[in-house]
């Protein structure tokens, strides 16, 4: 049996769920994986919840960890902060959703034994997923300046609107006069997009979303792109800054710097189970199989 | 003939539309008006553009002001302005738009010398407009604490949702995860609430829009409630705060207050004039009449 | 006790709800109610179900019924069809959902019996709905001319949208171009409106909606009208024809014929029980309580 | 100089701008251009509006004509149906819009002596355009099987809505309860299907509009889907009949009969010239660059 890496990561979640952890920890001990866990995680593990870590567990500190899977135990939110922890290094990540199935954290609890079979009889497949790199013209974002959901650019602090203007590959597109602008990926394209309309991106589609908010236009639609394409934002507003969101991380930015959207030169890596699809997923989360009204 | 009182208040403006004040001047000068000059105003009438403004005008300071009539020459932020300085005083407002028309702000410069004939000559009606009130249940709100347009509640320097419960009259409604949550008049409802989904209201429907910006749920649709409910909304946010915005001036809040929305005990007054039609502006401003694919 | 009379109506429904309807039987003809069934719901009751009905019973013919109360035991299509029955008659209508929870068919059947001793006991209240009519300026509508929900105009058997001028008390408004139009009441804004992007509209707001179907215009929104309001609709399409639908019950028209929509000189009366609301009907059957996303 | 060949189509214009036409007939003559000339058109400029055609002109029966470009004079309409008679011929096609500016027919006439000159110089670039193919389980369809812009199945007849079944390469995707659905190319992303809240996509998108008409259910919303995916759908009504539209010509069908959409073997070539831009046209046609309420 080959012996296989995994990290570990988390969000705090309820103590009444702390058995399926513990049983992946099991799993993987009894496996002799190298297991490593995240510290934050693994105080949480340890000490709220007085699960039993294994001693060979090694405890990840500044990131530094190297596996050949990531597991993430927690929603999507904690799918994309692993996401920004694997970053370039190519490791697949699986999400286990602690509360209710996500589009991202898409295992549940009770079938972790199962997974854990079908990674080390390697049943599975990876989906590669488009990753969004914002550049400013001058400076650097100060945080880490990718995301797999979206890139979003919206008025900061005060209730008037800002001014966007998006150029194309170096062609002007339009001046949204809007609450925000989102660029999202496909994954995104369930999130923060569907939000204020956006369409729903089949994963895999080679295509970028722009979608405002709240435009005050009425003839403004949500657009999509070819994902080859290079978004250039200049943004103005009332108060002179704005915030700019990497799936969520917000900082603010002041209005002389230009900012660049556009794919990233690597992928974040999706472990796919057998049997897994996309719209299945749309339908329990969604609810398209039922109608509220009837 | 009736000595007449008016106010006269505005925004900047480019020059070379001076001449249409100077003509207004002119004409409320020869009637023998007793003509009062908001201090702002008057500077930069006289200062910047070097109009001519009658020796009689009283240069209004404080708000200190009595008038049969209040002009307002900008566009519908000026008209917004003016309805909140005239607050329950009950003096008509009458929008003179500097730029294009606006939906508040609906007469033409060239009309002008047509509407002073109409106002001396008592041709005119008088359209009540619905203003809300806002309260706190601790403190008070630091501004003027009524709109003409909306009260909306609005995330806060992040990205991401606030939390809105919404009581109407007592009774639970639903809890908003949102952007924010907009509560309209259907003087408001061609404003911010129409960027966002909300329906346009015929003025004089007796109704008010509560319509989210940017709903994490998506069967959440806008809503019309009759205008003598009662609107408590208490907000929840992950750094503790929000934005509440009166007809776009906004004040940050934090979430242990709770905040109720009313149909304020005065009404706004619009001078309307002969033939002026709210579906003649909806066919000008939005361009129904016009379709732009053909 | 009062002897009441109970007009009864209904739809098909699943054999392993007969107890329901025998329970509801059982309850009336203990207190001697006077009870009249619609022919086809008794031949449905007594022939497919065997179920026993009273004796005492009378059968309807030809909605010749007096009644103090209608109950409707069906979905909301039900109710709609028992309001067409009822006419201006002024007979309040209950609703005793078969199947999922409706806007207006909202009585479980669990809850028979408790409402059939609140309506002895006279703890209901009766909400009055607005109802719509329909006129043509040549000939009649072959169909009853009266809708609860809504009027629509629709394009017929092709795929070209059709063209929708609309008068507004005499005053032009709009040529939607359109694949059609609805107007519809505050009961009708939970049905197909909400399906095209119309609000959800309080029951007791005095407004009638102005909604169309997929628009050709992207400024074109829906319109909250004040319910006093005459709506006139010429319509043109390219085959000449086009279906008129009054609460999804459909008719030819020649586009030569100039319809007229207003609010009808009676109410439809719904019977409403203590402690019904509206806002609970909203979260269950809309699901405004949970988040399919979380 | 080569000799090239155009096939001329066009649909019936006002006689005021016969100049154009006859202009590029000139310009063509005078390059000794092979002219074929669509029968019903040639009978319009001919006799209708007595513009002199070159005696060498060939006029075309049963789509019987080879050329090296066609050239469609008309508006989008015009070029749909000159897209269906090239078929997969792959004859480049050029609009030039006799009214206002189209996303397909996007020559003005003024340009057309430009354009000539732009041919015969070979400073042109070609855009492929996917095309979508229907294909029926049992029996074909009765026209052309092939569509630009959208294949949409639709009600029929009834007001009440239709149920289709959606199958994506051959997984089950959610039965849509709805007036209709639409699957459209990029091509077709402006058209019909922006209408209903589709977004707008990208020529050269490799993906494919799922957009519903009128969803009963609130959380369902437009997809896209990449191109090479196999659509099935399985449509069930009340009068067991709906309407198959390709393009806008739309014949009936029973609901016994299952539909595949899938992308075509071929593609439409459209001449693109030197400057011509997407993101332009959506600002004029759209009104991207204006703000109807400022």
């Amino acid at each position: 049996m080959r012996k296989l890496r995994f990290a570990l990561f988390g969000n705090v979640f309820q103590a009444k769920k702390s058995s399926s952890v513990q049983k992946l920890l099991c799993l993987l001990e009894e496996r002799q994986a190298d297991l490593q866990v995240d510290a934050t995680f693994y105080r949480f593990l340890t000490e709220d919840l007085q699960i039993a870590v294994p001693a060979s567990a090694r405890v990840i500190a500044d990131d530094d960890f190297e596996a050949d899977f990531l597991i993430s135990m927690g929603g999507d939110g904690s799918f994309l902060e692993a996401a920004r922890r694997v970053g370039d290094k190519g490791i697949p990540i699986l999400g286990v959703n602690m509360g209710r199935l996500g589009f991202l954290a898409d295992v549940l609890p009770e079938d972790i034994e199962e997974v854990v079979t079908q990674i080390y009889d390697g049943q599975y497949s990876i989906d590669e997923r488009c990753v969004l790199q914002l550049d400013y013209d001058r400076g650097t974002p100060e945080g880490y300046p990718f995301a797999l959901n979206e890139v979003a650019v919206l008025k900061r602090d005060v209730s008037s609107m800002i001014s966007i203007r998006v150029d194309i590959n170096g062609e002007y597109l339009t001046t949204y006069q809007a609450d925000g602008l989102i660029i999202n990926t496909p994954t995104g394209s369930t999130g923060y997009a569907l939000s204020v309309g956006g369409p729903i991106m089949q994963p895999g589609s080679r295509t970028l979303g722009l979608v405002p908010v709240a435009p005050h236009s009425l003839t403004v639609r949500p657009l999509t792109l070819t994902d080859d394409t290079e978004i250039a934002l200049t943004v103005a507003s009332r108060n002179h800054r704005f915030l700019v969101s990497l799936d969520g991380r917000s900082e603010k930015c002041s209005e002389d710097v230009r900012l660049t959207v556009r794919k990233a030169p690597y992928t974040i890596k999706v472990l796919k189970r057998p049997g897994q699809s996309f719209f299945r997923t749309l339908r329990t989360k969604l609810m398209w199989g039922t109608d509220p009204r009837e």
